[in-house]
């Protein structure tokens, strides 16, 4: 893994102990896959990273000079993936915020995630349940405890991924994926309004796919429905083949999502479709 | 600030932009008051970081260690404040556990915070809402976000602190200090079951004040209170003088409240009693 360190736009050798980002959580990240030395989605995990920035009041990393530094970093990187994190910065202790602390910037590369199994996913349903929060919902800020938490439910290899309902009992997204479900031939996804992440993909297959809208489900809405998959913006579309006892065969529709990605971006072709 | 970083019970120089801590909030952390070269509620304090580890699964660090290197830095020190925080480690990308991480421990001391205003706190309500989590509930771990915002609500220094409800509408505390009002004769204070950070200043209340306990209580229950203090570990009891609109004169049941900690734990003698 490459690392670099930023405080403001001035390159620093390490982390301080009172940064916020430890402290508190008191930041915002993006995890990105880069292909063939490119960021994929930049722009999109650009304006992201803002927003998340916006909400929490941090003085973010200036655009250009985020593309200029990240884009040195991935040049020469065939696949791999990015990883910013932005903080308030130092402060002193207590909550209150330093209005002139100068944001630190973690970026890192590393390895890309080993291929998914061409049969499909295997989940489980998560006992953590996400609270519900509005004010922090859709950003993808540093506080995820509850994340931790749920992918700690289990050590079984076999089993890729959970899905976590909120505490209202609704359905929210995998722990570090969100959900598609395909029900009356629409492809149906919880909304982030009150928790959760809203994704990089789960963005691009809401404004590309005909027919995928946000709407509230339950676990037995997923579990009666005729696909699952999830998503995010480091491997793309993941057809599900199992959640707990119930099982799926790859169905048309589900290839149809994988090669309209794949067209759309070709840093994805490789998706299963087996 | 003196500051002091290990991995596990190695020192080491700077944090790993990998740590855990920094990446997810992974971990706890505890703001003990110095007086006289000595922790104050030393083994409240290790407990309840202990208590926070194993809510989340980390390894802690050893409590003779750290009682080690903790008395070691505060042993100079007449007044001050220490802050340990502890994390999971450093992690590969991902929200799955290393199990053999070792964990970081940083431990700084820094300058003990002014005297609170003699007249008494000035408080607000804050618009903010605490999600309610029970599994993360009462510990002090570093998912801080919801505190953050919510100081960030106010910048008028006349303002002290701001009181805050959880997303069901009851009051849970203030931004950094737990909250006891008193109605017909008890001193109450919400449960932190829900949300919210189990104080030791307020564990010390209920443990000896007679007829201090746990209720839920209303915005309105605490308006019409005849009395409302905050209190922490740093700053002991601190009277509250108005809440918005409202006004409370120093009642005797305060000042009793005041001398009763101050005859327990000499290092809070110096309470407001005008």
């Amino acid at each position: 893994m490459i690392a670099r360190l930023y405080r403001g736009e001035e390159r620093i050798d390490a982390l301080d102990p009172r940064d916020r980002g430890l402290a508190y959580g008191d930041g915002v990240f993006e995890t990105v896959l880069v292909h063939h030395g490119e960021p994929v989605w930049w722009d999109e995990h650009l304006r992201r990273l803002e927003r998340g920035c916006a909400v929490l009041g941090i003085r973010g990393p200036d655009r250009d000079f985020l593309r200029a530094e990240a884009g040195a970093m991935v040049a020469g990187c065939a696949r791999g993936v990015l990883k910013l994190i932005v903080t308030r910065g130092i402060g002193e202790r207590g909550y209150a915020r330093s209005p002139d602390a100068s944001p630190t910037l973690a970026m890192s590369l590393s390895d890309a995630p080993s291929a998914p199994p061409p049969q499909g996913l295997t989940l489980r349903w998560c006992e953590t349940r996400l609270a519900i929060q509005p004010r922090l919902a859709g950003i993808k800020h540093l506080n995820r405890l509850e994340q931790v938490l749920a992918r700690g439910e289990w050590s079984d290899p076999s089993i890729h991924e959970g899905l976590l309902c909120d505490t209202a009992g609704r359905v929210v997204s995998a722990t570090s994926a969100n959900l598609f479900v395909l029900r009356g031939g629409h492809w149906l996804t919880p909304s982030m309004a009150d928790c959760g992440i809203a994704g990089t993909c789960r963005a691009w297959l809401l404004g590309n796919v005909p027919g995928a809208v946000e709407t509230a489900l339950s676990r037995e809405e997923v579990e009666s429905a005729g696909a699952l998959v999830l998503c995010n913006a480091v491997r793309g579309i993941l057809p599900v083949a199992a959640l707990g006892e119930r099982r799926w065969a790859t169905r048309d529709a589900t290839r149809a999502l994988c090669l309209a990605l794949a067209r759309a971006e070709p840093a994805f072709a490789a998706v299963p479709l087996s």
